[in-house]
């Protein structure tokens, strides 16, 4: 158990942000962002009311782009060697249709691994466009708890800890079942709501298909750690988790797809629009990008993504920890080695205990750690920019919480 | 002539503004989002790292919406007689295509009315969209200047002021050839590339036909006046012009269109998911629909659109009223009935001269000038934000230029 300690505490003005996305900023960001507001860079205007055409945001833009290629070691060859780095608007939900809009020609199917909500809701979607361009879109595999797969903890003790939990793991390859025609295989990569994840041990690696590509949603987990690229054909993720203010959608684009995707879609939907025009086609969010851009530059400023991996370990084992140490005051239903490092999901007993967990936990000055409507619980959002100290401060409060309770 | 008073003159420190979009925004918004930036409202929290399911940014968006209804007096009814205001993403090249989505279904039409580059654009979307759906869409008329109307000032002097301008005027009612298969008729209100608007006079009103839904893109004249909403079915901007920064689109369906769109489209790009959600479907744009309140606030404080159209109509008025006086000098291509309050395009007798007449504004503290590149020519971006001492500054620029060469 972390200790009691002032100097763990934030200084008393600052909101300790579990929030689920839009979340945490880093403060420096936020307060290099305030001073620099009114007059960018000495040029008598915000950063808000330069042209995206003219150089002083052109730079930003570019660098922007710049930093996210080196954080994340992103290829830049050609054809299956490189990879675009696209700003798009809309969110990972735009890019549930985009992604499908763009890859699926008439005749060909996709994959969709569904292990969580985001991927339920990543195949709907996707069937809206096939069926209107005549392609098919199919489950390949899902770990809903209907279906066969490990039972969830909570159902050993139905009736307490809010019963059974719908998604409590990711699958493995073998239990993925592709058609030929699959033209790609669709996962996500972390499910915010049912707090499942992903490759999250040590170098682990993402289940791979042969020569199909693999589709990310990476909304939630971005940048947590460094990943080897190659492993996806495309990569998308709203900003508003690990990365900056909601409003961007970044896409991460194997060249040759962007090259092989339709053409008879309209212009703003297709990938090539953005990469042939560095995502300057039209307007871009310039605010969410230069602020995305500060995000990334202090990513590099902590020591990259091997040092942001370390300090999201760090915090999230804090919280597990707890969990595991009052198993008879707080369950977390997902499988071990699917938790997920970025929203920890746990139950207490009843439903009373968790409201007053939460009141507590605002009373500490803490928000957002209820639970996502549709499951209810507590979750607990550990993106890059949650400080450890947060972390540190709300396992303390679980720590004291569950021994009032013992 | 303005007379050269430093009482005009903006505090040194700040640019003088005339970019065509990302354009210029309220000094007071800026420096109040500044001071805010950090902390909003005593949260401990910016306003970018709340939840958009939170308390504190709920209150701005709803007020957001509460102010646009307000200023531009927005109906609130049923059906026919109300219209849903709504916050999307991706910005007015998106609506090109989402408009087509929602309302043209299978063996439907739509007319689109070309005055300029953005309607070009528009009906080449449509197109995409409409092909895929077995629909269609067509140009129900373009004031080109291939097609008939009234011959460019510039042809009377080819050689001269970069020769013609393609496109020069807004059309009549009359010239629109609408098919009974129109499900709506599509207009560009105010064309930026081509400095083209419709009804500048004071009290015009826009064309009409019928029962036909008018759908205008509002993208660069929104909240320039006052307006009768209830001329159109559908008017969607994005906000970086006259209304906030990038990132944030705003549109204004009447309530029977919005029921009447295609269910089977992906969910994301129905109106009608955004008006079931108060457009908190999925993720919004919250630092950009923020500063949009605060503009649109600073708006009222103004006193409201009517303010706000004498502040516009004088400060193009001292910019016309130059070209006007020298007319050796400077020319503008667009029909006196279809000069644009927001974007005055204007020529001077020769590149070189318009290149010297750029450099000069920069020596003077001014931005944004250079017209768009596949038009040439001097172009000043006259929206809501532009302070009239600037325009004052412009037209006393553009005053003493000519008198030197005179």
């Amino acid at each position: 158990m972390p200790a009691t300690d002032a100097s763990l505490m934030p200084p008393p003005s600052r909101t300790m942000n579990f929030n689920a996305g839009p979340a945490a900023l880093p403060l420096a960001v936020l307060e290099a962002c305030r001073d620099e507001l009114v007059d960018f860079g000495n040029t008598g205007m915000s950063i808000m009311e330069h042209s995206h055409r003219g150089a002083a945001y052109e730079a930003v833009h570019h660098d922007a782009i710049a930093r996210l290629r080196s954080l994340m070691s992103i290829p830049d060859g050609t054809g299956t060697g490189g990879y675009d780095i696209l700003f798009m608007q809309g969110g990972a939900s735009q890019q549930f249709a985009q992604v499908a809009m763009n890859l699926l020609s008439p005749g060909a199917s996709a994959g969709y691994i569904v292990s969580g909500v985001w991927g339920e809701k990543a195949v709907s979607e996707a069937r809206a466009v096939a069926s209107q361009s005549g392609a098919t879109v199919h489950v390949a595999c899902t770990t809903a708890s209907s279906t066969p797969g490990a039972p969830s903890e909570a159902s050993l003790n139905p009736g307490r800890w809010g019963g059974d939990a719908k998604y409590v793991r990711v699958p493995d390859a073998e239990e993925v079942a592709l058609a030929p025609t699959d033209a790609y295989v669709h996962l996500t990569t972390n499910e915010t709501i049912d707090g499942v994840q992903y490759a999250t041990a040590p170098g682990a690696i993402f289940p791979s298909f042969g020569t199909v590509p693999v589709v990310g949603d990476m909304s939630s987990d971005i940048a947590w750690r460094p990943i080897d690229v190659r492993q996806f054909g495309l990569i998308y993720a709203g900003a508003q988790k690990n990365l900056g203010p909601s409003g961007v959608t970044v896409v991460i684009i194997r060249r040759d797809l962007v090259e092989a995707g339709r053409t008879d879609i309209p212009v703003i939907f297709q990938y090539r629009t953005a990469s042939r025009n560095t995502s300057l086609y039209n307007t871009p969010p310039t605010f969410s990008i230069y602020l995305m851009r500060q995000v990334l530059a202090w990513i590099g400023n902590l020591g990259g993504l091997e040092a942001v991996e370390a300090r999201n370990r760090a915090k999230a084992s804090a919280i597990y920890r707890v969990i595991d140490a009052f198993p008879e005051f707080y369950r977390c239903p997902v499988a071990v080695d699917s938790r997920s490092m970025m929203n920890i999901v746990f139950r207490l007993p009843t439903p009373a205990l968790e409201e007053a967990f939460v009141a507590s936990s605002e009373a500490h000055g803490m928000v957002g750690l209820r639970g996502h409507r549709s499951v209810g619980g507590i979750r607990a959002s550990l993106y890059n920019a949650v400080e450890p100290a947060w972390a540190d401060a709300l396992a303390q409060l679980m720590h004291d919480t569950a021994t009032r309770h013992a």
